[in-house]
């Protein structure tokens, strides 16, 4: 029964569909190792955020990977 | 006062945008019925989710249509 | 397969073990009968926020209860 | 450490890139300043949702937009 | 850089404070892993949230213990 | 209109009753000034997340604390 949301960065550092097939898995994979949770009613949801919508240290990570 | 967010599944089952004003206004009213909250200032906040980016039962939604 | 959050008040304003029942009850309905979900994997899970943790119009709701 | 979410109307209502920098800033030093956070590792993530998505008082801000 | 929120039921499900350790480490191996996320500004927190305010399938969790 | 949800850890580095006042008043004023949002409906919630339930490089905040 767990729900489980994973935010990351979208755009050109989007996860591509197998890596985010790769995440459910594993996340569910965990959920059921640790907690012994019922797979079939544990859900994920993946946000892919732009990198203008999502800043670290006071700075959108635009303005990060500018200056990298 | 109330805050609720509803995620569903988007692309092609996403809801409509009749769909969405009626989710909108029976969450309210739900609120309204039962908790007695204002209505003016409880906020509905609706979620389209990709079919890559969910996952149920450790598989994302596009992999499980895709087997049905 | 949805998943919905619903955000109130707790405190003396929490409601009822019976309110918190009919809200998952109703909101599970509302999503079957408008967008035809599943109930069975449908996920509501409500938070109950104290007071001083609520802000709407720059103050917490324990300031403005105080001024009722 | 703190991780924040600011939600706001998108579409032709959407802040821009400078606004959206502007908040990220303000937010994180808000949180240096008054919790004395490290803004190394103060998230900050900003969720555009779309006016059909977004309801107030049961209605939508398309539908409320429409009668202003 | 990703942020990552886990809920799942508290009270006498509650996940211990080596369980929950486990999650935060696996969670965060997973991203560094098949998405090469640098673990140092990786969140996760984790929800436990009650049995009254958990519904699946239209009742409680606290409801469903009950007949089983 | 906007919602803002700010995740901080609780226990004995929760914020105080003055500290979250300032947080909400001060995200309300931001919004307000960069985006032109109406007060009366901004919403601000503070969650306090226990400290064996935040993690950040792939460890609790509980066992990073220890080691300091």
């Amino acid at each position: 029964m767990p729900y489980v949301n994973i935010k990351v960065t979208g755009g050109n550092e989007a996860p591509t569909r197998e890596q985010k097939a790769e995440l459910i898995k594993g996340t569910t994979e965990l959920l059921t190792r640790v907690l012994h949770k019922n797979p079939a009613t544990t859900i994920v949801v993946i946000d892919e955020v732009e990198m203008d919508n999502w800043g670290i240290g006071g700075r959108s990570v635009t303005g990060i990977r500018k200056q990298q």
